[in-house]
């Protein structure tokens, strides 16, 4: 079905089970009025997704829940737990459905992120990043204070005392884990020695409590190819289980050995040790990970479903071979491989302009647009892209079935 | 002086003229603490910008205000407007001092960015990017029941008639100009007789009010060496200034013809028929920028000042040749060249990864830092570096002397 036809439809009952889109006013929607129309987490109308005003993020529900399901059945099966990372989807109800399918915890990037998560009844979070100022020191034990279930990690001696100090003065226990630099020495300490002496410190530290290590190796989430991806991840990491024994000899807590991700998802279980993987980007899945391939099919990684997109409409079809839509960078970021149009072929989108995205159409193009067509987007890179937009729209088929407001978007601090 | 020894310091009134800040409590301020001391347009505490949470945006308010009386003078020593695009910074109070300066207007690039601005204040605002949804021509409508400053492009025909219906169903004129394409074919109308068939239905639509036409030459305004951006930009606006000049021969509006931008801000005064430039950048200035080279100094961009920077926290010291940051992509995007650190040399800054900043020392960097280091940051292309702060902090040395709301932050539909 073409898109355009699919604009501007109305809901239709018909024997009570099938639903049907009929089209309806030429109206659509402006962020405010769908909003508007969500209230008490229902829509009190009926709004097609192609009514609404863009550029707008969109998460396909089906998708997002098989998404969550396959994740947690294969982990579940490989004998290891799921930590996801809200750092992707800045969305407390997309945290809750990860918990309520099973995940041991959720994982955030920044103390702002853990601050706003708490804020929406999630209470088990591990903050991967070290808290180094006095201010985000105050922060992380003040949420420890109100939320038992908070772990923050720490990667030098000099933090983990700073860290016991915060803890004391506040008569708390606070609960962290040892951060293990993978190799590309942007965070986390040097596993073996250095890391053993930090655990034995925060061992014996006041306030502090061990809960074991994590080790994060995003550069290997991206490697193309399942077997050099697989082979370079486990090589990777034997430091850190080597970093985990040393742990588990000298008596100290091993409870926790976090690490992984989408892209290693299937073969973490393997690293020995480990207990849980920060898998993020599944939920959503973006052109970065559709081209690093997969175990099954060597081409597309396929094993999750793209469920996020971004709507966007046509502005100007003017001109030989293109055209161009309303949404750019601001709406897209400038991350690459570019976004994907869903469902087309012949055809490459890019958002290289702040305001404008530009369809370019190729040999056998499988359309084209005319001013005012919709298009939907598969995202560039989904964590970028999501912190951009205030709210998304959860639909189910086409239709608006929620409105999810983002709310640790922006929260880089 | 360091940096590091600039943290946390104290303001303290001396003889009442000079104002001496010294280092002060450890604890620091977090974004909401900061947005909680400034009440009714002034802080009621002094906070220093090296105790504010990072990362964070600031603008120094001296070299802002530098920049808008500099562009000021020129456009007006060559006899020529400036409409500022409000597009780059967002800000309602930024397009206020716009206007008090001189400005005859604002630009906007989307319709919710309009309606922003004009709720906060502003009331000359041309937009343009055409609406071309039932949706988007709806809300410039009403804006411009309520707002007789509100102008609108449009370039093609089923636009202007869809223009004049709306219009004439709401019983208002609304005011319009034809958007010509300089060569790129993002947007606009091919110039010279499709675009005067356009000017003469607009001038003989109900509802319709020709005010002129619009030209942005976006290619034109990053092209590095003065001269070579001088005769580009120059020979691509032939053809509009051949279309104003058909719109003036036909009796038809040349009351406002738009056009330019920061890169060609002392050369669109060469365009014949020009009435007033488009500039955004200035008022920031980032690296993008900085690398075009100027008039006077082929090396730098550097007519106007970079007010703009992102403070930033070093979060890991622990390996040879590097630091990391708590400023990723997410704070910084991923435009290049990279954002750079002010006033230090022999180092090299980079936001790729996006919850994390990397620096690199070169031979003979001018310092290194340790963990809890503030890094001032020269953002990499400030429109989409502003578009992900809800608020921005205006400083005054290194007071922090207001919380600026990003109000059209977002607003990308």
């Amino acid at each position: 079905m073409q898109k355009s036809s699919m604009s501007r439809r109305r809901f239709l009952q018909s024997t009570g089970t099938a639903a049907i889109w009929l089209p309806t006013s030429v109206r659509g929607y402006s962020a405010n009025e769908v909003q508007a129309l969500y209230i008490d987490g229902e829509m009190q109308g009926e709004v097609s997704k192609w009514e609404l005003d863009t550029p707008s993020l969109c998460v396909d529900l089906d998708l997002l829940e098989e998404n969550i399901a396959k994740m947690q059945e294969t982990l579940s099966a490989n004998g290891i737990a799921s930590r996801p990372h809200a750092k992707t989807h800045k969305t407390p109800i997309i945290a809750q459905m990860q918990l309520d399918a099973g995940s041991v915890g959720i994982c955030t990037a920044k103390v702002s992120e853990a601050e706003v998560m708490f804020q929406n009844g999630i209470d088990r979070i591990l903050m991967t990043t070290t808290n180094v100022t006095p201010t985000k020191i105050r922060r992380a034990m003040k949420l420890r204070q109100r939320c038992p279930g908070f772990i923050q990690a720490t990667d030098s001696t000099v933090n983990a005392n700073l860290l016991s100090q915060a803890a004391s003065t506040m008569n708390i226990t606070a609960d962290v884990v040892v951060d293990i630099d993978p190799g590309g020495h942007r965070t986390g300490i040097t596993p073996g020695q250095s890391a053993l002496e930090l655990a034995k410190l925060i061992d014996q530290l006041p306030g502090l409590n061990l809960r074991g290590l994590l080790c994060y190796d995003g550069g290997s989430q991206h490697v193309k190819g399942f077997e050099q991806r697989k082979s370079q991840t486990l090589e990777r990491l034997v430091a850190a289980t080597e970093t985990y024994d040393l742990f588990f000899r000298g008596g100290l807590s091993t409870e926790i050995f976090s690490g992984g991700g989408t892209g290693t998802y299937n073969i973490d279980h393997e690293t020995r040790g480990l207990t849980d993987v920060q898998v993020g980007s599944y939920v959503f899945m973006d052109s970065q990970y559709m081209d690093i391939g997969g175990e099954s099919n060597s081409e597309i990684y396929s094993d999750f479903q793209t469920s996020l997109t971004i709507l966007s409409t046509v502005l100007n079809d003017q001109y030989e071979g293109r055209a161009t839509t309303d949404a750019g960078a601001k709406a897209c970021t400038i991350n690459k491989p570019w976004a994907r149009i869903k469902g087309e072929s012949g055809m490459s989108f890019s958002s290289g302009s702040d305001e404008f995205g530009t369809i370019r159409y190729e040999k056998e193009a499988s359309r084209t647009y005319k001013v005012g067509d919709k298009v939907e987007l598969i995202v560039s890179h989904c964590d970028p892209v999501v912190n951009l937009y205030n709210h998304m729209y959860a639909i189910r088929g086409d239709r608006v079935e929620a409105v999810w407001q983002i709310a640790a978007r922006g929260m880089s601090a």
